[in-house]
């Protein structure tokens, strides 16, 4: 299974795609972020949001799209910022026929660290272990992606 | 010109598509409603409102879309809920090419009735009476949309 696992963030959107087997063994495919700039209008971001995550998409061919849910935000305006940016990548996903599964930043957590309240920087150093990587990955944004793509393949391991 | 104007919402997104020419004349081409069944995932009810959309833009050839802006709700999870629809409505008008306009709410009733904290249901009198309808129109999700298209229209005449 192929999984592509998004970290949505209207700066920074980090991406990661990764193949897992019945065993739970991790193959790293890629990771990457998608930056917009703050100069740009709303509609010009998400669209670079969308696109981004769809080009993806089109070359990696992902069987499904795990994306981090999130539930609360500092303020109300700030909310709307990222629900905005999870909208444009959740279309990316069904308008190519991917299945798109949701999981809060506690469930992925738990599921790479084995602890929901771990910090970033542990949850870096798990996904690093866990594809046996020579370097931690770096943006963060992009080690937080690959962390929901192993927490989908660890909840649907071999599918 | 023809603009496209949206009230998003989870459960209800209005849509409303009018013709306008340099002089302020305003002809309504088309009204309605998207709805989302709440027992469907998040995802399958963007997607409905992110095609819905799309579809009316393929039929209806809008030079613009214009969507209701916002920068409060009544708490957090309400605001990312109403992020993630207007996401997908803006990724609809962006990938078919279409510039995409935000108004507050206050700027659209202001335009509309000349009060920016002026009643629904004003805002659907006034909208029947400019684009010189028999009845007003119903629901209220498909006259705010109109109403966006025609606060749009009056910012930018003859375009």
């Amino acid at each position: 299974m192929r999984v592509l696992g998004i970290d949505p963030g209207l700066n920074i959107t980090g991406f990661g795609v990764i193949e897992s087997d019945a065993f739970k063994n991790f193959q790293m495919i890629r990771f990457g972020v998608i930056r917009t700039d703050p100069k740009w209008s709303l509609p010009e971001r998400l669209y670079r949001i969308h696109h981004g995550v769809e080009e993806v998409i089109l070359s990696e061919h992902p069987d499904v799209l795990a994306i981090e849910d999130i539930f609360y935000a500092e303020n109300v305006k700030t909310a709307i910022v990222m629900g905005h940016a999870r909208g444009a990548v959740i279309v990316a996903g069904m308008r190519n026929n991917i299945p798109v599964f949701e999981y809060s930043p506690r469930e992925v957590k738990m599921s790479v660290v084995g602890n929901g309240a771990a910090a970033k920087t542990q949850v870096q150093f798990m996904v690093r272990s866990l594809l046996r990587l020579r370097e931690p990955v770096q943006p963060l944004d992009a080690s937080d992606a690959l962390a929901v793509a192993i927490c989908h393949s660890n909840r649907h391991p071999g599918k």
